[in-house]
């Protein structure tokens, strides 16, 4: 199973008044790093909004905080493909910190509709394929 | 058990290119209430974050997506206390479309851990009151 | 000239680290008056966005921070027509935090334009009507 | 005069359902440059916000829109000191879209004040010379 990561600042804008990152954020995070992720297996987001007759609406995320996690420090994202199914599929987020203590973990899960009319449909061939290969790749 | 709802519209800084709203905003949007609940129960958020000895970080929520929702259109969200533990409790969120469907449906998870040494402690009594005479009220 | 207000609580989510609203969020509350006026005057923002001819982009904002506001206060926000001009208008904010001080000033300077083609075009006659009518109402 | 710039990525949560870079996110943007300027000239945000005798609030922003930014789009956003002054300093930023056309520009006016008292203090020294060796260097 491959993966691909990101290191990413706490930014200022994502931390709230109690001093730390505000936790709706982490789920941010990991949908940042879901946008490189699309554009490195071939489906650049700006592509499936504007081009390709599905989109990949998330249906559930999880979220768990074990550290916190401070403005200004480093960390490193990681997401992983949990599971491929007949319609839908699962990534799966992991956030370290600045000592290297896993401080986050996230799930999300998508789905593909059909953009007209918004229905469950397979998962397009080439996107299986891709997140396939992704996950199989050494 | 009671409950306690707010009515909101979705703003266009919540939504994205995408068209609807962005999939955290759900979770923000329950803190939202979350934080007018802290209100009326008795522990605005402020005092928490400045005078209690207590924090209530997050340490786990789910969030489901059941049917789209725009921009400008109003959601009922209704809160209720889901479930009161020993140190922590949960707190579970629904979001009704303007058309009265569930739209939407969130938990968050807080655990109460104490100010300066960041330890897990018990629900202090006068929190834990105000939970549980919240959930018992007709 | 009248005006639109509204009473606003600060959210966490909206401030940061360093305890305060976050700055940009100032142009945030802004905005989500601007979407409660644009209602007010018969031109709901998911109306303009998909039914009406034209868009209204920001071409110009300015904000001032005279006094901080924190998490949990509360604060009025009061929108005025500052100016219509031949293919644009200019809205002024204020906003007063709970001791009834003003606390910040912004500006927002919008810009009537084909949706087709982008271009700038004449203020739509209902739309000059309204903002004009709001501006000259008792 | 010397500059810091930054290749970004436009992320999804920051557009909005006109399809766009929400207007006050190019604000945003900025200043998450200007941590990362912090950082360059010894002053990173955390060690401000957390051990600084003072704070550098900002005082006054303003934002033009030149050219729209979509979802995915690469924009290089470029810092500069425009101005030092006795007891605050103004920064510039430049932003760039993929085409190399300049889509929006934002300015915004420190002001450094004692963290205690809230007042307004002169530029401490190695903050100014900090910034004016920034300004000079080649």
């Amino acid at each position: 199973m491959t993966q691909i990561s990101q290191k990413i600042i706490i930014k200022l804008r994502d931390t709230d008044a109690a001093g730390l990152l505000f936790f709706a954020n982490q789920l941010v995070y990991a949908h940042d790093l879901y946008e490189l992720f699309l554009e490195r297996i071939g489906f650049p987001l700006p592509q499936v909004i504007r081009q390709e007759p599905f989109l990949l609406p998330i249906v559930h995320v999880e979220s768990d905080y074990l550290a916190k996690l401070e403005v200004g420090e480093q960390v490193e994202i990681i997401l992983t493909v949990a599971k491929i199914s007949d319609s839908s599929f699962t990534l799966a987020y992991q956030l370290f910190n600045s000592a290297g203590e896993l401080a986050g973990e996230a799930k999300t899960v998508h789905v593909a509709v059909d953009k007209k009319r918004g229905q469950k449909i397979k998962l397009p061939d080439k996107l299986r394929n891709a997140l396939t290969l992704f996950r199989d790749a050494p």
